[in-house]
């Protein structure tokens, strides 16, 4: 099941100072907004990922598409349903009441090529806000806002994961539409891709140079020879004229989606129910029916919870097992006022932090005690802790929410202090020689901090920056 | 037993176009001919591999050799029998008719050193036309034809396989034989490998430039003495006037070997035997008696099958398990006349296609919907086909034969059309909305085909390139 | 429990020539030095691995620490204590005479704070000379010499590991004292990091340009806050005004620990009690209990014995089950007066040659026949054999000791001569023919050496350099 294929790039992490950062790219659809974080600096180079912002109206529909890197995908904020398609499994959602309506309609139009019966389509999912999603890459997606709020997402795209063989450029795909139509909303981003696809096509094709969906690179009567019907209908499939972008507006859509329901593990019927007559292969016992979603936002998820200090939320490949194979992890944070997340270094993993609301001060520290971050944070804002570099976050007034994706399914943090921390599971001796310290003070350096990892605050403020 | 070193050389993989290439470099000799395809274009960085392609005369043999990559082999034409030496396994061939007539002549030379006996060495297996032979790196190899027309096999090289912890160049390490002779055929991969030796070797050694094998480093003596023979005996094995190149003629040739089977895996009592006698190491219980071939040439193997269209037959760990280790797997196509294979993407794997017979067309796009492949292919011609873009083949009138080398144990692919398609698994409702489509038009799109991935042609030619 | 992160280095492998080198930098601590390979060198970036050799007076401590890689450490010479510090671990021992004590004191003093009781740790681990310590990255480590002579360490720390996902840089955190105070033994080792820490911080903190512990970099009431002590005492966890070094002189270091015992796989109890009380976490089960270290000084622990030629001693995943998670392994030899080790290739690793005592001489051979290694090696050297280049060994007068350092967990080697030899493996009538030689000459280069890969010497020198 595993990718274990080498990586390509180099990379280099001869970080001086990090950044919390805004997405640079910015891309209007018709329906919402795509935003990235730029790469192009050196803590995104170091950690080798890519980061998304989707913002999706009401009605709104992410079309179609694929990417070359594996992703976690956070629900800031709203509702939706996700459809997948995994090649291989079955079209398990069966519509029983279009099929009575439809069936009417074909008979009468004597469409013989139409199946009898409504429409069957693989499994989609419901979700929503606090959710964390994990999508293999390659895996063809769509998003739709069935909500009545926007549908805010970030997601992380780890383009230096194995399952990624070509280089750390991060690649949508299209099914369909135009994703970057000329003229539409002139980004930064847009621009990029346009250069880089004039580029490619160097002299030869000089007046054709909006980029489209993958249709569009293929010849139109081959296409219409493949899928058996008209060639008009294959201009369709290559949208060249769509000017809706990547996100369109869908004001009736009518898919079938179960009820939602607080968490998917306590629906063994649906399991089994997804293996009923798909095509065998090798990934159908662990994908078709593979559990992709856990909500982290539910308080009483948490797994270190201080009333006076906030809890935390972790997500790894022990209960959600799909991220085994993407080898990504999450925490969600939730600092109350001017409490402190312990002092830290993440062991075997880079942890790249997003800010979902609040605010709150963020110290790292590298290898040679250099500081390399020393600032304020604030919703909306990325910060990328590289492996083994020590981090402390102290929540400002209103609290500190954030979720951290990691680049191990696995992840595993050592703390610098309190109950789980490395001083205190050191001999008196070392810390006494080694701080030229009191056995007594070696003893208070140990045992006055109890808390686990998240410790209540008490002073406010007042740290030179 | 899977080795998972990170890789360690820099592929970038903007590609503008591919190209269908034959080899470029050729090298001559005595019974045969080695040609390597060019790795210095942009496919074959980016999918970090390197492909040879050797003709072997009848009689002839290919001297003994190791790789620094694993391969798949696919013999394209004739039969042989391939040795390999697997350190800590069992000599478990003997030939007892040998033995007697040998034990005379030794008991006449008096030579005690000798064992009594006849030869002993280990497992020989017998190839022929349609199998696909999984070679790990480091192991060494030797080819024999032992057949009455040509032998030709095409190899996939993977060298940004983790087995790999060199850099990405492609080197051969021969045992025996001088494997690049001066004044043999000047031939540019000759040319070189020759300046790389030249310029390794710097000032110091200028007047010997040859290449030689693996004894020509080491010092004479030291060999005799390590061998406890005579150092004339040890200017054989360095092979300095050598001048037959790798491949030699070998007229009388009387290696032990099985009759040839059908199936290695019908022969449980074989497996058994080559663990008798063995040095215990780890790799014992799954590489001595592993399975190393499977013939992917007979039509019953197809596990595709459209009697309108062709047939294709998949090589992956689950039938082949030494894949599993090698991290790579291989895909046999026959397409009839005018045949379609449906477009498709590779989810996890860069696709290497060998053309074995006949011709067609072969369309590729990248992700930004662009063309960067719309040609014919024909028979010896190679075409990269990268992970994640999308890929057409349609047969021409003689059909099309071809091996595809994956670059995963088990590839996996998305089809875009047909009954396995992406589009086929979406709700109506999604691709009515996408492409702008009535309901009628999207269940066209999603059932017009009802044929898997092999398409019987219909109309000939007349596709726009 | 593995990590399958792909690396980012580029590396190239054009090697020319090989040396053996000893350390280029030092830098002296107060009791005790350390020394790094130069990494700079073209088979050190082949390789991807750095190197490190400590010196630790008696009463010297290494304090406490975590690198970006794992480590390979051999004990040249001495003996000592190893902490390890792996979060989520139970601090299992603990030392009830003490408590009682200390009990008196902390009562007089009236800290309600402290726990009332003696000192509570995690495990402490004994180790003498001849041991191999397999230490993950990222753990927290410090080494104290309670022998009587000089502890003498070597390690090698695997950069280019999947555990390593910051770039190919070796780095250390300290998490005490002042690693590399100004003023002290101005070594090019300490100026280089003294200048990439310039270098990093820039024109902003030009004037406060030492490199220190990894609290230095936090600031000063933060961290008073963080452990609830006064922020004096945050000073000394700061470490600026340290003038110590890394390795610190201890003269009363009364931590507790088991007697020293042969073996610890001998010991099943304490195994089990490692798990009493810990928090549960994802490596629980494998690594607060896994076995870190194991003898291969002993003669009795030979895998490989030949009382005429020497021992080898082997360590890979089979016997040390946590090197499957480090990937690495070791094998230590001992060459008697002029004996041979057999000509091989490594087949799937690195492997990096340190000599422990003696001399002798060494070729190393690359793909195209050049030798790039033809020298006398002696005590102190280390020479990196690349991947699938073939070596050969000879002691002088003294005999040889070596200790060999793997890239593989289960590395595989392919001996040219002797009884496992692939000469051994072929028919005779490849040799005859490859090597265009008799029956007779194939037979002696078969069967002439009975012995498997430790050769006795016959010869006394004499061979060409």
């Amino acid at each position: 099941q595993q990718q274990h294929r080498r990586g390509r790039a180099r990379t280099e992490c001869r970080i001086q100072s990090l950044s919390a950062r805004e997405p640079t790219y910015k891309f209007d659809s018709e329906a919402g907004t795509t935003e990235f974080w730029d790469r192009n600096n050196e803590e995104f180079e170091c950690a080798g990922v890519a980061a998304v912002r989707n913002v999706i109206q009401p009605q709104g529909l992410l079309l179609p598409h694929y990417n070359n890197a594996p992703q976690l995908l956070y629900i800031v904020q709203g509702s939706g349903l996700l459809g997948t398609v995994i090649p291989g499994c079955a079209e398990t959602y069966e519509s029983p009441q279009r099929e009575r309506s439809m069936r009417g309609e074909e008979s009468r139009e004597g469409e013989s090529q139409f199946r009898t019966g409504g429409d069957q389509h693989q499994k989609v999912r419901q979700f929503r806000q606090g959710d964390v999603l994990a999508l293999p890459a390659g895996v063809t997606l769509w998003f739709y806002n069935n909500g009545q709020q926007r549908l805010v997402t970030v997601a992380l795209l780890d383009t230096s994961n194995p399952a990624n063989q070509l280089d750390l450029q991060f690649r949508h795909f299209f099914l369909a539409g135009n994703p970057n139509p000329r003229g539409q909303s002139g980004s930064r981003y847009e621009e990029e891709i346009r250069g880089r696809r004039e580029q490619e096509q160097g002299e030869q094709q000089q007046q054709r140079c909006q980029t489209g969906n993958l249709f569009d690179g293929f010849d139109q009567n081959l296409l219409a020879d493949v899928f058996n019907v008209d060639p008009e209908l294959v201009r369709n499939l290559q949208g060249r004229e769509d000017q809706r972008g990547r996100i369109i507006r869908v004001e009736r859509f009518d898919v079938l989606s179960p009820e939602f329901e607080e968490r998917e593990e306590q629906r063994p019927s649906r399991e089994r129910e997804g293996r009923r007559g798909s095509q065998p292969n090798g990934l159908e016992e662990t994908i078709c029916t593979m559990r992709l979603r856990e909500n982290l936002g539910r308080p009483s998820r948490a797994d270190v919870y201080n009333p006076r200090g906030g809890r935390i939320s972790t997500l790894n490949s022990h209960n959600l097992p799909i991220l085994n194979w993407l080898q990504l992890s999450a925490e969600r944070g939730v600092l109350y006022q001017n409490a402190i997340m312990a002092p830290y270094w993440n062991m075997n993993a880079h942890s790249i932090l997003y800010i979902l609301r609040g605010s709150g001060r963020i110290q790292v520290v590298g290898d040679t005690g250099n500081s390399v971050f020393n600032d304020e944070v604030r919703e909306g804002q990325m910060l990328i802790v590289p492996q083994n570099f020590a981090v402390v976050k102290r929540a400002g007034n209103q609290g500190l929410d954030y979720i951290a994706f990691k680049t191990n399914d696995q992840a595993m943090t050592s703390p610098l202090a309190g109950r789980l921390s490395a001083i205190r599971a050191m001999p008196e001796e070392v810390l006494m020689n080694s701080y030229q310290i009191s056995r007594q003070e070696a003893r208070s350096l140990k045992y006055n901090r109890e808390e686990a990892t998240v410790f209540a605050g008490r002073r406010s403020g007042g740290y030179s920056t």
